[in-house]
């Protein structure tokens, strides 16, 4: 199957196409046999999704993208970042089976845990968050939304601080908040890659979304699944 | 005071700038005495606004225009449609008040009433009702929504046909959902103007939201309140 | 338009009809052009709202006045206690619009943020205030409710160091609890009059009753609009 | 131990202190040897409660009396109407414990069921009931309320007629609205006395707030356990 | 009325038969005159239930502990356990009434205050009364789950010491967390007898969840009231 | 990787070994490749689920069987039935992932749609459905629970009966209740199979709990992700 990992807004100095292809090839390594993953930005849009702004600036492209994809035969597709942009949207435009990594990566918590946190990575992220908790129905399941405190651009180039503001803030979320389940809020810090290293040292899963995502994704193609065309009609 | 009633999307046959002057005409007839409104579309999408695809395609125009506003001196913003697209971000890009005409009639709803329905002009717009309801909290106070079956261009175009089917839909969201206050959900339905005649026959009053948003707009520009700078980062 | 600001309870010493007058003249000074506005109390009940049982022993005199207010032509009732004293009573007791400064804040606390706190003058009003916010549905958008630890008849007498313990609380409900706006939960608190300034301090919006509850009135008279007949039937 | 249920309103034609007496040996009846009940009307207010306004005129004489009563060494009170009239001040305005038959009620049908019906006398009671069962957090626990569509001075008139009505409407909450189990929503149904008999008619349980909130009453007094003075400060 | 009291498990070193016919004796020494109490060990399972699997190993006895129990004419059940182990089942198994003591604790605290705190006797036992909170529909009313850090079988060893922690963790959620109630969460605990005393220290009301949920099933035993047919349906 | 599909209950006349073995080479003939399962009964219990009580009496037995698994080099382990029998037991007992269908289809259906019914097979399953979508949390996102009325056993022996009884059932759920999305709640409805077929002729997806645990599952093994030991502290 091909899937299309399609990352909201552009690419340029600080988050080039060589880091796309980076990451393209850390997806492409952890998919199943058979799957083909291509990784791209919509082409609209900031280097980076912090806001609601962010997040609209960047939606039509990836509308434009997935419309796209879809008719050059792609079997799904990664909305690209944990804020979830034009999800809702993307259900609407296409017919293939599209997920959100926040979206999964909440399911995930609710299922090996009953209190997720999510951390975020700055503060001004976590006003959006609150919203996706309410929108997708887990109100009763997140204890605590947290920022640790460090911008999406420097999660890729200093993984080892950012490494560190997550641990931070996961512990605090754990001890205080009683989250047993952490799920990071952020595709940067999905592709720092700390993610199995950081639960082993806090004893809770720490939910890596762009894992949730890629596999559930290609289960829901296996399975022939794909989002309700009476929630999100379709827009052809 | 200078207020910009913000429609997304474009203009053009079917709902052009004629009808974009008469709305403006409405807005100001209905303004306090020394409030200006201008109307104004946001220049990018479709005619009407009827699935989240349709309203991702207007945002970032709206977001373009809004800073302009806020830059020329208007003192706040109108969403210029019941589904309040682009809302979180108009919240962000500036910072005088913005509100969104759903948001505001729901909050009406309650005020007046304990349970309260969304009649909206196409089943397409169910879902990102159901989202908007959640996303705000007013999972407690509304008891339905339901479509009339016009789509917002047929609304303008006939409003007699608009009222009746908004008022048999009305009918059964009283008699059968048990609720006691309609809310209009499209701003085509609010600008036909039936809403005091359609409650007096309902006898439960009938939330238009063209009105409900100008006033509480025209008061949060008296009061100095604005959009929290804390739940909606400020991305100047 | 008539109003009235109807204070449940009596005028005595430490709450004496100057202060009702005092405060009909800063209503009266904010209400809009052609809007009169009275003040009165009900003229049963203790000098100040502190408790269930004070309210309760202020509302049978409460409905009496909004009765007779109607009968004489008045055009809407504010309640003058942010603990909405009656405030389902008066909706069924009168066909004219009556608004409660609590919901009506609210309310505007869920439009402006999506986390806000209530600030209570005293520990005996925090139960009375979750039972408003249950009941009203707003669950989902309040995070906590604080009290500033001062008596009703003490802030007026005071402002000054009303304003210091209601800052120390919303700074604790700003920074621990994740408030991004605060409702002031006391009229004699918006009486005041500091709210625009602690907004300020606080870098996020304080929402006054008294200027919420009297422009939403104006509001629902301006757009012929009162409380549901059907969820408060009229006792005539 | 002397209990003391406390009727809000006044007798008079239709519900005359006859009627009290009666109630009174039911109640009697019906309590466990050692208990004493008196009834007692409140004084002030309508002969019967259908209504906020009706509910808030009978609560001030309503506290006059808990309070004498607890000086003249009752050891607690029931609130004589399940709508709950002026609960939340009695909880404070005495030390001995007080129970309202609603919110017993809804707490035994959490118990035995999962989903249950409040059956009113009138439809002027649906709307308090709504503001019942959020203000208590019974919101997951109760699928409807329902209205018998007869007077609460009818009933005592013509319990048969009652006991028609209500089966009608406890049929459909069964079969239309999931009920699995009935709360009556009236003490004057409580005391038309089929509430055995209906159960069985019905295969679902039938709650009669009178026997609940009596031997609960009973159960709190033998187990030294009353409203929490944190939740109720006491105003003595 | 002839009651039983099952626990859940097995008597042996720590927990044996002489403990069983103590409490036994101090539920005789509550129960009302005509009541007779017997309590026994379900027979199967491990001497103390601190985890889903201490419960699910013991439940299959419960069950053919209760029919046998209905069989020899017994009026109604008590889970002798505050995790409510096999309650649904038991429900189901038999047609006398059940009551579990933590769903009967939680609807007590739910009447007496706002704001109920648990406290369990191990970290274990957090996450399946989150489960108890939820499955009830007491999310609203719980504001905290705090464990004592004493094992169940120690507290029977050295209440003191179990009196001890008890208090220092409801000490945190009276002033922490804001409960104006302790529903005290493990039955040892409860046997342990220091309620009374604990919730004159706090100030605030301390339930006993073997007082409450004997006085409970001796009143539904009264009143002829047990577990819905249509919502356990009876596997007989 | 091994995976384990642990039907609770017992193999014999209706729902036989051979049964189980069918089972067993439709779940190998689903599984990725590398991947091996292996079907079993967990040898204690009834032939079919339809209650609390059939869970109850087989969960002993399934957790022996899960912890003998565990030792046995096993990566996984799916509950066999769409109740979820034993799942938080399950999830305490072992270190490897354990996914419940139930809980499993739930998570899917609020990702691919926002109000799921789900439909079982006969009425008493009614009551055990509402209990998981409590404690899932999943209560914003399920608007109906159906029985088709059909026993689990009669389902394998005419499964044409099954799905005609499912679709019915379906239609009301998608066109009275709302429903934008199926989850069959049987594991018999699951294996028959038609759930493609279904969901076509619906219009909305229909989600089997058989597919969507086994592939969760074996991401989850993929991902090393499990419960978390805080929220299901292990019982080694």
């Amino acid at each position: 199957m091909k899937l299309l990992y399609l990352i909201p807004g552009s690419a340029g100095p600080g988050f080039d196409m060589d880091e796309v292809k980076r990451r393209e090839g850390i997806l492409q390594g952890m998919a199943s046999p058979g799957t083909l993953v291509t990784a791209d930005v919509s082409g609209e849009g900031p280097l980076s999704i912090e806001s609601a702004v962010d997040e609209a600036n960047s939606v039509p492209s990836m509308i434009k993208k997935a419309v796209i994809a879809e008719s050059e035969g792609y079997d799904g597709i990664i909305v690209g970042c944990a804020g979830d942009p034009g999800l809702e949207c993307l259900k609407e435009a296409v017919r293939i089976p599209v997920v959100g990594p926040a979206q999964v990566s909440y399911a995930y918590a609710s299922l090996i845990g009953r209190r997720f946190s999510v951390i975020t990575p700055v503060d001004s992220c976590i006003g959006t968050t609150i919203d996706l908790i309410r929108k997708y129905g887990f109100n009763d399941n997140c204890v605590s939304i947290r920022s640790a405190g460090i911008s999406v651009l420097d999660i890729t180039k200093d993984p080892k601080i950012a490494e560190k503001k997550t641990r931070e803030q996961s512990i605090i979320a754990r001890d205080t908040d009683g989250a047993d389940c952490i799920a990071l809020g952020c595709m940067s810090l999905a592709f720092a890659g700390f993610d199995e290293e950081l639960s082993g040292e806090l004893g809770i899963p720490v939910i890596n979304p762009l894992k949730t995502a890629l596999y559930t994704l290609e289960d829901m193609v296996k399975m022939k699944l794909s989002q309700s065309m009476k929630a999100y009609p379709h827009r052809g």
